[in-house]
């Protein structure tokens, strides 16, 4: 009874690795919500033969409804419309309109740009105006619509088809999911429950042995699907499960969280960002960064709202700016050099001192591929988090990984450092 | 005569985008280098059945190639190798020095977590050791090793099997090619060029224009493959086509580069941070950073070696440490506001003072999704870029985008705008 969906991205750049599909991941969390099971995601250059390939392939693997991705742009390489239209057999034919539609869009973009030739540009998007028998047009959120493409005589998947750029994909599919051709194609969506548990500073392999250990002791195990993956430096649990067996998902929840009491942080799908963000309600923060360069910084100020505890950073990359901006003192870094718990201490006491901030962290480390030496080889880093008038907490580990791994890892511990302290805790040995 | 490739990118974590798939555009790349041509990329869960149809779709698309990523963990999800096995109809054997190999990786490893019992972990990792029939082992850079599987009786592709963390996956890619059935695999490989212009302050579709045209006056323009696509903010065209078709490659560079004049900044494939790096020696730099909070500073030290020129910056969240740590002055911020050009301006010359650098950019804006106002609604930035002692160079701009968009936009045109100055430009009007 369950309805399965495939997700085809298409765009050479995307194949090529040039530009990231961000479309993918989030239509895949889309249709969970909606009770629907992503069984493939596949990724075609601009080339019709290998995007009908694929249609044909979720076809052949039984899914009931295809959601597309890009190509629907003004260039000749944007060939979506044609492929779906072909493999729906359905003709193309012009809605005039909706051309007018998209030519009102134009008219005021276009003054952005004062030197283009308004004909040429609207001839260009004329294309975009092309529209498969029977569908669904979805109004555009940039310049292209999108579309909800029927199957001829109801065989076969109901292909939805999107733009590329997130925001004009997302806008479209909250006009897709209210078309009667999309609610037709989910009716028979079953009901699954999912829940997240959090680990940090575990190797995955022991969660591997406690999910062997959960598969003889608990009753209903095997109606659990669990994935386990290892993501910046956390392991993340993932137990998916029809509403019948939540029983079975309790007991393994118990399990993990008894013989992993010291490394499970979070088993309501919170984030370690999120968690810090609420633990600094009331404080105010800043950060001292010399190898992250403002990576923390920046995650802090991911959050809309962060600026009712973030006052600011001080990214000190060169030994002076320590001195100068943080009051380091230059013979602490002389005597214990840039990258010690020593300076990493000092670095964070200047920035409570410097911002006015109730709490600080600092970070100093050597990230790579340079600057490492026998006794700090590279992905040597220190991290010190502090409130101000309190005990510092330092810490200093060697990361694996090249540059943008270490410096990426390093805002992670942060992260973890810093909730250890705003809970009163002790890091663990 | 040429040779296509597929990439069958596993994991339920990839699959619902909890984790981002890095394997696939850098394989890519990998492919491109050696000729082939990468048709597909898929993506599947952890279910065997989900895998083995994607691997058929590979095969029925008459691939020479197939590169498997991930599923070689511990866990009783990690089933990569058992279905490999399967679809080339090769019994899995245990290769019993290959598994005591895993063990002396494993033995040190636990050193960092002494609570482990190593007996469990080593029985957990046991199954990492299992060898379909004939296939070459690439040892291990993490604990689990990959194969290169060969196709029973010479026919369907060649599977090669890696692990899915990207530094194991790189390691082993390298082995990899180097084995016999590799080569074997790809001894047909055509002789490919690529290059790529990129533009910046042009919508897309000037550039599909300037296609059209080209299209109609240059000989040989249909050998040409042709990509273009938006990228954080750039329009980039990439150009591919067989080593014979150069001469419309060249004519097609030119007239962009006629059309585009003041737009287009990179023709070597070059990137905006790779020019300004290059304009930075010889030079020392410091950002001032309110909305971007640390994102240009953390995007100038990405490039290693960057300490050469970078100082640091000043992430001035909030007004006072505006005012602290860059000396802006109070009233101005009251008269102008803290998002205005003359704040920008403001911060550049505090961040050129403080840090004692010759060149400095300042970012100040209303990243949303709150704090926006009738006159300075969300998505308004303003930047200023300026060398010591010379006139500073200010703009201001309405981004569209969401929170993380404007955010990350703005160091984009951060970007440009250091070029500008560094190569003793004038803006564009």
């Amino acid at each position: 009874m369950s309805v399965r969906a495939g997700v085809v991205i298409t765009g050479t750049e995307v194949l090529t690795g040039r530009v990231r599909d961000r479309n993918g991941p989030w239509l895949s969390d889309r249709l969970h919500e909606l009770g629907v099971e992503l069984a493939h995601i596949t990724i075609c250059g601009d080339r019709p033969e290998d995007m009908q390939a694929q249609l044909r392939f979720m076809a052949d693997q039984g899914v009931d409804l295809i959601i597309t991705s890009g190509g629907l742009g003004p260039t000749a390489d944007d060939l979506t419309l044609e492929v779906v239209a072909g493999f729906a057999e359905r003709p193309l034919l012009l809605d005039e309109a909706l051309e007018q539609r998209i030519a009102d869009i134009l008219e005021p973009l276009m003054k952005r740009w004062p030197d283009l030739d308004f004909e040429a540009v609207r001839a260009s998007n004329r294309k975009q105006a092309m529209v498969p028998e029977g569908a669904a047009v979805l109004e555009p959120a940039g310049t292209a619509p999108g579309m909800v493409v029927l199957p001829r005589e109801g065989s076969g998947p109901t292909v939805v088809v999107l733009p590329g750029p997130p925001r004009e994909l997302h806008e479209l599919w909250r006009a897709a999911v209210a078309t009667e051709a999309f609610r037709e194609a989910v009716v028979d969506a079953g009901h699954y429950e999912q829940s997240m548990l959090r680990l940090f500073g575990i190797p995955e392999s022991e969660i591997a042995e406690t999910l062997r250990l959960a598969e003889a002791e608990i009753d209903g195990f095997g109606r659990l699907e669990i994935t386990t993956c290892l993501r910046r430096g956390e392991v993340e649990v993932v137990v998916r499960h029809e509403r019948e067996a939540a029983a079975a998902r309790t007991a393994l929840e118990a399990l993990i969280g008894e013989r992993h009491e010291r490394t499970l942080f979070s088993d309501d799908g919170s984030t370690v960002d999120e968690q810090v963000a609420e633990l600094l309600a009331g404080q105010t923060i800043a950060t001292a960064e010399s190898c992250t360069a403002g990576l923390m910084v920046a995650r802090l100020a991911e959050r809309p709202g962060s600026s009712a505890y973030l006052l600011g950073g001080a990214v000190t990359y060169v030994d002076r700016a320590k001195v100068d901006l943080l009051g380091v003192d230059p013979e602490l870094i002389e005597r214990h050099g840039a990258v010690s718990e020593e300076a990493a201490e000092a670095m964070a006491a200047g920035a409570i001192e410097r911002f006015g901030a109730t709490v600080s962290i600092a970070i100093t480390g050597v990230a790579g591929p340079g600057g490492g030496s026998e006794e700090k080889p590279v992905g040597t880093v220190c991290w010190c988090v502090q409130r101000s008038g309190g005990t510092p907490m330092t810490r200093s580990v060697r990361l694996p990984g090249d540059r943008a791994e270490v410096r990426d890892r390093s805002t992670t511990i942060g992260m973890h450092m810093l909730r250890r302290l705003l809970r009163g805790e002790e890091l663990p040995v």
